[in-house]
């Protein structure tokens, strides 16, 4: 499943708004929510210096403006692709929204820990596929922190 | 300092946001933001039903509109009030925040458990104030829970 075309096609255009965060000088993550039917609901770049909002993460935009567009809070049919590994913010609006399966790109090691942390976890869990295009969604994370430094 | 008059009068507040979201068929939980001068910069009651946003608990709006409000995604002069313990989601965001002291009601055991899993956490997390009011806190939720059954 990793390597299906389609699911490269929805990691493509995450990775077209991480791309757009970068130009803005954000931290470049993207996010795409889409239904069963493969129609794109939502798609988002990381916004949290531009629009002054520490909340403003790919994943929560989307997943935000996915519910006000389909009138609903439950996202039970939907799946939601980001180009990194949801911080613990996003994975538990993952949860209450009850996305149905998780792509993710690159990995992060600092929210790995703490998400991971199954013992004791009542709430919602969705599908998680992880490393989808890690390569490309991993190397743009770095060529920002490299230009920064 | 649990008992000072004047925390408690952020709490009193928050506490009304609460009853507002009862009396809107929400969970009742309230949230208040005040500055280092003792000002309140925003308030809301959790709205996730009314606005079909499953992001849209009291402490996530407080944090977004104070944010926006102040201009600068960092709050580390702001004290957040909240009528009931955050979930993962709205402790992260707290986190991101910078929030400097996060003063809450009633517990919520469900939420401690994952919040509590210190080992590993290297984010930033506030000084936190527990069970400050947290009778009338806790009342109010188990009489929304009490009445749906």
């Amino acid at each position: 499943m990793i390597n299906s075309s389609i699911d490269n096609q929805y990691m493509q255009l995450a990775l077209q708004k991480a791309e757009e965060a970068y130009g803005n000088g954000e931290v470049p993550v993207g996010a795409v929510i889409v239904n069963q039917e493969g129609s794109v609901i939502a798609s988002a770049a990381n916004s949290t210096i531009s629009t002054n909002d520490p909340t403003a993460h790919a994943e929560m935009i989307v997943i935000r403006n996915a519910s006000m567009k389909l009138n609903t809070d439950r996202l039970d049919f939907c799946d939601l692709y980001v180009t990194l590994e949801p911080c613990p913010m996003c994975n538990h609006a993952i949860s209450l929204s009850r996305i149905r399966r998780l792509y993710f790109g690159a990995y992060d090691k600092r929210s790995k820990h703490i998400n991971n942390t199954e013992k004791g976890n009542i709430f919602y869990k969705p599908e998680i596929i992880a490393g989808l295009n890690e390569q490309k969604c991993s190397k743009l994370i770095k060529d920002f922190f490299k230009k920064l430094r």
